[in-house]
């Protein structure tokens, strides 16, 4: 390994974190975790297209229109000549392209990680989407935040401040939230491990996939909200612990 | 380790396998993985409650009416005068009480196959319940299926009958379980790993989940009938191979 992977992101508005998105914080924590060099080379959204086409890299889905969908984060590891979208596919990818770094996915434990991952998202990830989604929006820079409110509310059919809605429903959706990251908790407590990751004293994808979406939650409601207050003190403070402990691996090169 | 741990299980009416609960099923999994020797108590529904009451059992749960929830699997361990309830909780005794025998947690998993438990439970748990309950409740001797029948109609104000609706509605609920499977296999496929098991080579609790959750499905449905005809080509096989690597653990002592 010799030249720095280049690391495609969406910038944001924040004056420390530029890096806000939770997908594309998956390979930011993944890269830095296993030592690697990187260097971020920031799109904005309207832009995300044409560079996926201009370097090669695949869609990843496609939107309702029936086109194809590309999304980041995307790599580009000059080292192979390969380009790697999605979080998943990048982080396997770097297992095994660099096997003598620390391993995400270590001792056989792929398919038990995929499941953390369903299970993870399916507790937490559409409540904490939508009382967050209207502060991700405000986040981004001009032309990204017009193109994201756009993108979003045709494919909600709603505007994204209708998303919280204000008062007790917005509350009944924070509470949402909040039984989530406990089930997750749960699977913490509920066993016969110590240390605080998800494999005890090593971290792994696992982890990854947890901190970022809690780096989300932090960046775009802002360390001093309300909301990330909040969330500092869910499931006796873990998850504020948690990403304290990935903190070594913020790497926003 | 010297006398055989008491293990109280429901009976059925299957000619070959007196065992048929899923949950039970997960403890017979794993004592036979566990190399442990085991002597099965069979008890009818209405007898659980007057049973765990005078062994020292703990309920599980609590009934809709508040009253407490007496299930099994239940162990009566000998060697240490234990009683255990619930098929994870007893699990994690074995691997605590028995450290040298074959670990169902091994290598820092518990979080991991908690997550696993909580994935593949929402994947097809409520699915498979619905086409499989009216066979479950036909497998029983008399005094069970009426017991059975009775407490689950209360509990979800239906008839069994009407949990799988005939024609087109009952497909749909069948693509359902399949789409669940699917979703699990994908786990698997989607990964870099080999070995049959959800850890590779090695079999874990995961493992035992899937296989208690296919044999209640074939034990209950029959070896011939057209549900279990499905269930075995679904995922490419991959569910009728799972339950044959699992088939020496079948220890029906």
């Amino acid at each position: 390994m010799s030249s720095p992977i280049v690391f495609y992101d969406i910038p944001g508005k924040h004056p420390k974190y530029n890096a806000w998105s939770p997908n594309t914080w998956k390979t930011r924590y993944a890269l830095a975790f296993k030592g690697l060099p990187f260097k971020t080379e920031y799109v904005e959204y309207p832009d995300i297209e044409a560079l996926c086409k201009k370097i090669g890299a695949k869609p990843t889905d496609t939107k309702k229109d029936g086109s194809p969908h590309y999304t980041f984060p995307v790599i580009y590891d000059p080292n192979t000549k390969t380009v790697v979208e999605d979080s998943l596919n990048i982080a396997r990818y770097l297992d095994k392209t660099y096997p003598d770094t620390p391993r995400l996915f270590p001792d056989n434990t792929h398919v038990l990680q995929n499941a953390f991952l369903a299970a993870s998202g399916s507790a937490v990830m559409m409540p904490l989407f939508t009382v967050v989604i209207l502060a991700t929006c405000n986040n981004l820079n001009p032309r990204s935040e017009e193109y994201f409110r756009r993108t979003r509310e045709v494919s909600f059919s709603k505007a994204l401040e209708d998303f919280v809605p204000a008062g007790e429903e917005g509350a009944k959706r924070w509470k949402e939230v909040e039984e989530g990251f406990d089930k997750i908790a749960s699977w913490f407590t509920d066993s016969d491990q110590s240390g605080p990751f998800v494999m005890g004293n090593i971290p792994s994808y696992a982890d990854v996939d947890l901190a970022s979406r809690l780096i989300w939650a932090k960046v775009v409601l802002g360390e001093d909200s309300e909301g990330w207050g909040k969330i500092k003190q869910w499931s006796g403070g873990r998850w504020e612990q948690h990403l304290k402990l990935m903190e070594k691996y913020e790497n926003l090169a």
